[in-house]
């Protein structure tokens, strides 16, 4: 019990990070422009900044189907991820994006088993 | 192609007004208190709106992740329609929302096919 | 009683019109690139879609405070529908869009007075 | 400038705190029943909540508009507060959501001015 209580709210906090580092980046991203700016690219990062702040939220209600946020927003952040670090110049503020979506698909996956 | 953004016109408006139902119902089934007020109900409901708003910006935005979302909201809405349709006492309110959440699984589980 | 009913129906209405506007055109100008992906217009666009969400659910839940959200919506409206119909090179989608952010800033602004 | 960027980090992670306070406290609140699950208590909980997160976007996203948003969230939270922890019997929980309320209320009249 105390163990998954740990375990979900190192979830929720690595959600909101992820948040966060999304919309930030998506700031940062449209500045620099040419590739950074690339439809596919912004879009991706609009959607793992909603489903992690909305898994988060689920987490937070104690909602029975927070699992099933978790498993989409895992794999969302995974493509964000993805997206982020093989990025053609991919600079520090996408490095450090990758590396919070890389936390939150791998606390949502666990959380989804 | 036209038949397809048909239907996700559909969808979205769906999902639209049932984020709108069940947001309104709550406020309603907090009114009336008792057992409208039971926490998995008014859970379930938080749930819903949320989910649903969630998965319209999906489609809006046109993301390849959308058929994710429309598959949970699809299960959500099912689960939010039965305590709403299901419920003690269920008024008008309780019955329109349940309305609401029926169509919308009913979208979301065509889009999500 | 019942005109104010009628009014903050209206307002709703044009609230999820102009996010769903907002949400979509991002993805057109993200797409056109160049002038229409500047990060001050996608920004502004990201500002409207979320501000008119959040001024509807405060409307639909019945919030005392939704003079002050709609207050703040049409603000950011009025900026957004600027960006938009003064865009260069705007096309049918950005009229468009501009338009859903001119209604809104109406009602928003009604409703607030 | 680097005195505004700490304010900034503060007050966006006081908005997240809060909301996530928030966001607990209601189903604390619908589980204990009675005065805690009346609806004007929830309802400015759910205000709270969602413009807490509305005003942490706006700054995590770097919008010219943050100080409109913080504005609105600074007096939501205000009674937000007073509702936690003014309420017949608050217990530990609803202390520990006012607590929340007030340093984000500080946070955000402090970036508002």
């Amino acid at each position: 019990m105390h163990h998954e209580h740990h375990d979900m709210a190192a979830c929720i906090r690595a959600c909101l990070d992820c948040h966060q580092a999304c919309l930030a980046t998506i700031g940062h991203c449209l500045t620099m422009g040419g590739h950074h700016a690339e439809v596919s690219h912004i879009r991706i990062m609009m959607d793992c900044a909603q489903i992690c702040a909305t898994s988060a939220d689920f987490m937070i209600r104690g909602s029975t189907h927070h699992a099933h946020l978790c498993r989409v927003c895992a794999e969302i952040c995974r493509e964000c991820e993805q997206s982020c670090s093989g990025h053609q110049n991919a600079d520090e503020a996408m490095r450090s994006c990758a590396a919070a979506c890389r936390r939150c698909a791998d606390e949502c996956a666990s959380m989804a088993a």
